[in-house]
């Protein structure tokens, strides 16, 4: 089936039952060798690192073509396949036709019994059942969220935003200090109305509060995100969404380390683990507001860095022989980071001042357009 | 000053006053020493675990009586005397007067900096400036929130309840799938309506998305908060505010370990890192929900438990000798956890079916008040 794509308005009980189609058209096909006398198989596109590539043009990284044969006649294959056709046999009957959703971890005690008549279990552990719902994700080419299994939730935001979601209406701009919990799942959010010139998608929440203190997102007309660390799946889908659907330009701000800047490489480009959602995760508008190692120099922040540690040089080492970072700005950022050794947090902008970052460095950066590519 | 009690409605510019009076306070008394040629020194309530006390009658942590001097003419004590001033004056002039929020990480930034004509830093690691925050909680008796200095936060919540926050109104029933995130600050929080029978805290976040999606809260008529883990000050405060205020029972509902009891212990008693603050935090009427050991016989959940590790094992005796874990049902729970070796996560239950926290689990527990103390 098709990947729902960005802006594509589709009633959420019409794509449950596309979903449900294309999870007994798995079953189907199976029923039809066996029914032929012939060993029954599944097809799964490979998502080892050999398959995975850069995709200059869309500047994301995708699954390649390989795909593998699990096989119920082959001794190696057929546990695995047991499972697949358990997992994809639960999630349609039990979640998708239910309307119930639910995490990995509650699917993996759901799914765990002694198979009768034998000392074997369906599954013996949640390393066992997790890999197939991604399985799943890549042959019916749907988000996981989709299948109804929600991953773990963080990050907040506010903005002048009015969304559908549930039958409620909720107005981003009128959520006091606490702002709105981003779920998982964001496919089934309508957006009422959207005002506002760009997104600021900011690492750590107490910077998110000292700018939604200050009203930044008010004064400056933007959506203001915090992933509170290393952004979540609901996260990425909804800036995704917002960026792609209102065609918001899209600043990130983190730590200037090679962490943070894994951060925003996750969000721009997408990760090696979910490349094959990037096109509906990443958002490859995203540019890099900060921290840089220039800021140190034009800021002044020498004084506040930090001593990098083995793991943060490694760490940038490795990025820099990423295809998504071989920009000159990115080379000679991450070359400057390697050569001084350190590091600094975004906390080190209060040094100058609790208010630096609202009347000051954001501002200036977003003015000047000053922005990594 | 005197605490703030729950319930008290206090203005909150009226209440900065009053904490900048008290701070102003600290360097007043210091000052009139250096006046009269003594050596200038400020009182300290101590917090090691020697002054640490269970309350019995108020079911609370607390401190006792026992003061520490710190000294200027100290040389053992003149670093940490200058930094206590330091502190002081920058909270009181930087963030109470300015009306600026911030987190302990950007005040460590903001206060380091080389005393001119030494070599000598202000700070030279956050581990020095944050000791003195919980100093000045403790001295001052106020919340480290009414000192501008948030905490991480973590948390959610959805119910009945229509808040004022920052001019808005919130209604905590219409926040779609995502919920209200919950803020480090409580302070300042008005609860404009409060509809609810009791309000359930549930450890997991999976579990409490799993109840909003049946709206369990709607269908019970109770306030759903999630603490995603082991509750942050934030969460701590809003259900004591709520429960006290409100006159509303607390349920608790965790995994079935030493670690899920330790959360509830903390809701309930207090911690011995904030037995200052017990009465502010603390819920004192909260009882336990589950997961219990004799849960998992009542509802067979045997096979679905985990073997205990070390550290599991080694919490759970821990938590047999603290007095607040003495009542007889809890010490049958320890020592059975003990005996059997093993733990269960509240997970566990949807080996029974999706539904079954909603339909069966839940309304049995609440119903049949089968709680622990």
């Amino acid at each position: 089936m098709a990947a729902k794509k960005s802006g594509v308005k589709v009633n959420p009980k019409q794509r449950d039952k596309e979903v449900s189609k294309a999870l007994e058209g798995i079953g189907k096909e199976v029923a039809q060798e066996i029914m032929k006398s012939q060993s029954p198989n599944v097809q799964i596109p490979v998502r080892s690192l050999s398959n995975i590539t850069f995709n200059e043009k869309q500047k994301q990284l995708q699954l390649g073509n390989a795909m593998s044969k699990r096989s119920f006649m082959n001794v190696a294959h057929s546990r695995k396949f047991m499972q697949t056709m358990l997992v994809t046999s639960w999630i349609n009957k039990e979640l998708v036709k239910e309307g119930i959703t639910t995490s990995l971890r509650d699917m993996y005690y759901a799914l765990k019994r002694t198979i009768p008549g034998t000392k074997e279990n369906t599954v013996e552990e949640q390393g066992e059942s997790d890999p197939i719902v991604i399985d799943l994700e890549t042959m019916v080419d749907v988000l996981r969220e989709e299948l109804h299994l929600n991953a773990d939730v963080r990050g907040r935001v506010v903005g002048n935003v009015v969304i559908k979601d549930r039958g409620d209406k909720v107005n981003w701009a009128k959520l006091g200090s606490g702002g709105w919990s981003i779920p998982s799942n964001i496919e089934n959010i309508e957006f009422d109305s959207v005002d506002a010139d760009y997104i600021l998608l900011i690492e750590k929440n107490a910077a998110f509060e000292r700018l939604h203190e200050d009203k930044f997102w008010k004064n400056e007309n933007c959506i203001l995100v915090t992933s509170q660390g290393q952004a979540a799946r609901g996260v990425r889908r909804l800036t995704s969404r917002l960026s792609q659907e209102h065609n918001l330009p899209l600043y990130i701000f983190t730590d200037g380390d090679a962490y943070g800047w894994y951060i925003y490489s996750v969000i721009k480009w997408g990760s090696m683990n979910l490349a094959h959602v990037s096109d509906r995760l990443g958002c490859p508008n995203a540019k890099f507001l900060g921290l840089t190692m220039t800021d140190i120099d034009t800021y002044d922040l020498a004084d506040y860095t930090i001593k990098a540690k083995d793991v943060d040089m490694k760490r940038a080492k490795e990025l820099l022989q990423y295809p998504w970072f071989q920009k000159p700005e990115w080379q000679s950022e991450i070359k400057m980071m390697i050569k001084r050794g350190y590091k600094a947090e975004l906390e080190a902008l209060s040094s100058k001042g609790l208010r630096f970052i609202t009347q000051t460095y954001l501002p200036d950066k977003i003015g000047n357009k000053d922005f990594l590519p």
